[in-house]
């Protein structure tokens, strides 16, 4: 096979390349702008016209944003969760949460089977940070805790193409939890969930994970 | 809302989208190779420049692959199937029949509150073909059959996001498929999950769907 000679399309390819592993690193976080143009071309040693291709590359995947007169953001930090995000936009939400049903329930009874002490110690932790969130009434931090116990669960099964669906769907369900006010209602459920993946249950698991979202309406 | 300039960009998504009108149409099938620039710039009224940035883009995405000095080919139709394609080439197919696992079942005892008639109808004749060809020893339609049942058990549950995402796994199953010979031991396991669905229980369906899948060795 014939070496490929460098051509411009390999230096945009490098380009892509330096920013998705900045996307990737947590360097660049949704929402934050990117730095402009000429900084891009001297951080990544190529030329503003390769930039501007990479960015534009980016932009159709839907990692990146570019708003006229204004800068160039960042929209998502993996393709499936740029691809979720678009199809996100013209599914219904009882739709989302079928697929989050199907995801979660399956995850939950792998992690029974596969979770480690320290999946176990992080849930735990995210467990704790729930219940003082509930007691101060801290509105975000219960939606942090919250999400990030069920991201905990999906990890737990230990099956990465899980997590990285799993992670194109948390965000838009993140704008569809809400905050419980003075009491927890699905503390016990949340319970349930962990006690069965401790005790390493897959069935039990799965009917207290399939339970929880039972309980979670449109 | 100032309107936006007509620029080279809005041409190229123009011409992006002309492109995956005739992917998504099916006219564009996988693995075929797509016209010659100049055709498609005629095609779609643009430039063989504007042509070029968009099948640039389209690559970028994964639907086409640019193979040099020989032409542009079709490597998926939709962005989940370029996505999931990207995915796969790295994941364990044991991890894949895990998602695929969470999706099915999932799909099965949705199918069974939601199934139409048609739909009972194309299961019943897909089960038909499947048989007939387990009859006459062709390996071939024995797959595609099979692949069929399984696809219309997800479309039954007529949720657009957990087909999408099935359509994205399937190509690969399809490969890990394999001819059953002179006797379909998995026959009784499809009927069941179709009389459960036609029966309208989702509790069944769920239970069988997962019977099913755990005899599927990876």
């Amino acid at each position: 096979m014939p070496l490929a000679p460098t051509t411009p399309a390999s230096l945009v390819d490098q380009a892509i390349a330096g920013m998705r592993a900045l996307l990737e690193s947590g360097e660049w976080e949704v929402g934050t702008r990117v730095p402009p143009e000429p900084a891009l071309a001297a951080a990544l040693g190529v030329s503003r016209n390769t930039v501007r291709e990479a960015v534009k590359a980016l932009a159709h995947l839907g990692l990146l944003q570019v708003r006229r007169g204004d800068g160039t953001y960042v929209a998502a930090t993996t393709d499936m969760q740029a691809l979720m995000r678009k199809q996100l936009a013209r599914v219904d939400i009882a739709h989302l949460l079928e697929v989050r049903h199907a995801i979660e329930v399956r995850a939950a009874a792998l992690a029974a089977e596969r979770r480690t002490a320290a999946d176990l110690a992080s849930m735990d932790a995210i467990m704790d940070r729930r219940r003082q969130a509930v007691l101060d009434g801290d509105g975000p931090a219960f939606i942090d805790a919250d999400v990030d116990f069920h991201c905990a669960v999906v990890a737990a099964a230990h099956n990465p193409l899980l997590v990285e669906l799993y992670d194109g769907l948390v965000e838009t369900l993140r704008a569809s939890i809400e905050h419980p006010g003075a009491a927890d209602v699905l503390a016990a459920e949340h319970d349930a969930v962990l006690d069965a993946i401790r005790a390493g249950d897959p069935a039990v698991a799965a009917t207290a994970s399939a339970d929880l979202l039972d309980h979670v309406v449109p």
